[in-house]
């Protein structure tokens, strides 16, 4: 049995390719830290089985009321114990691994909290450009699934969510507002990151969005390589700073 | 002249009763840091004026366009300086006297930024309740201003605004649902303020919000002691250590 934690993330069809925006925060934060871990890739309809197996408590309900399991979830065998929920997940890893570097450093717990909460509230704009693209790159054992929960939530076939013509520019406008809304958070800081020189939670919240456009979009697209013209390319440099904790161990 | 800072507030009809959510966070400020000030009470029809006088930059825009001014404000005879925004108020006062208790202490600025635009988005839910309580505690200079401009955002007559019945249950469940969501990011860290013992901006605001209800419903009412009851009292700790900052100096 292996000592190091294990990482439970989603696979796209590419082998070895991550992109969850909810996950890549975690392994952000794994290789930030430098703690060992190795990915078990658990395809969406398996989700809520793993977390059971592994008791990795629920993160929300379903509709009905029943139990609701999302990844990221870690299981640790140093401690015999299961995670899930992100910044939970980060909690844990800065009390169990004291010596490795803060992802909630000092006092800011509250803060990264309400902060996180700020940036792309309810999933955030530009949904209906990414849930799209998501499912192009999706397994088939997942693909059906995604489909089958996301339509209804959007009342639209996953071909017809993404805007066209000039409804495609207002909704294209809304995601850039968004990210003009963070880059005047972080204006008059030292940056590049909230904290300043060093990531924190925060940062690899905002960074596993900008790594999900990059991946489902593609690093050339017009999408992406739009982002990164923004606020005078401070997403670039966001980008390029966080591709030093980008590797998939697995 | 005045060597002190000149404070501009909202008046009530009770003379030197401050009661504005926005004016109060500076209020909180001036008084946390100990940095003497007086106040100028000004009329909602006369900020704009006030504000072109002193050189205080608008800090919105009106429906056409037309620059919007808004309080708080201060004027700092000492650097000959008018700021208003409270955000930007409070890295003014930091900067300027940096003897003082820091209210964006070591590198939270980001994320105290960050933290205030998730503290009730858009002026958040409750507005149908406050709206029409604060324009009963206005003066008669600015109840008409307020009316004025009030009504046209929510298509009703102040009197037509807070909801009744079943539906008030509603929307005052979506206040202590904010509510809600604040205290989970307080909970797991020392408190009883966002980072620790000691109040920063994040608290201000909120202790300001509190400020703002206590002051139109009454400390006795059914809304402020059921926001006190709430989050196993958290608020009512919370306003109860914030009085010390609450002299309002004129």
């Amino acid at each position: 049995m292996s000592s190091v934690i294990t990482f439970y993330d989603i696979p796209s069809k590419t082998p070895g390719q991550a992109w969850s925006p909810n996950t890549w925060k975690i392994r952000y934060a794994l290789n930030f830290k430098g703690i060992p871990y190795k990915t078990v890739w658990v395809e969406y309809p398996d989700i809520e089985k793993v977390s059971k197996k592994i008791g990795a408590p629920p993160t929300n309900e379903k509709p009905d009321g029943a139990p609701f399991y999302t990844l990221p979830a870690i299981y640790d065998p140093s401690t015999n114990t299961a995670v899930s929920e992100s910044i939970l997940i980060a909690e844990y890893l800065d009390k169990t691994y004291p010596d490795t570097p803060k992802l909630l450093p000092g006092d800011t717990h509250a803060l990264q909290r309400a902060a996180t909460n700020a940036f792309l509230p309810g999933g955030g704009p530009g949904l209906q450009f990414a849930i799209p693209a998501t499912h192009r790159i999706l397994s088939s054992a997942s693909e059906g699934y995604f489909r089958r929960h996301r339509e209804p939530l959007f009342g639209k076939t996953l071909e017809e969510l993404t805007p066209t013509g000039p409804e495609r520019d207002v909704e294209w406008a809304k995601v850039k507002a968004r990210f003009n809304d963070v880059d005047k958070w972080l204006r008059g800081g030292e940056g590049p990151y909230f904290l300043g020189k060093t990531p924190s939670f925060i940062d690899f919240d905002v960074g596993a969005r900008l790594y999900w456009y990059r991946t489902i979009f593609g690093e050339d697209s017009a999408e992406y390589t739009d982002i990164l013209s923004w606020n005078e390319g401070r997403w670039a440099v966001y980008a390029e700073g966080l591709k030093q904790y980008e590797t998939v161990t697995v």
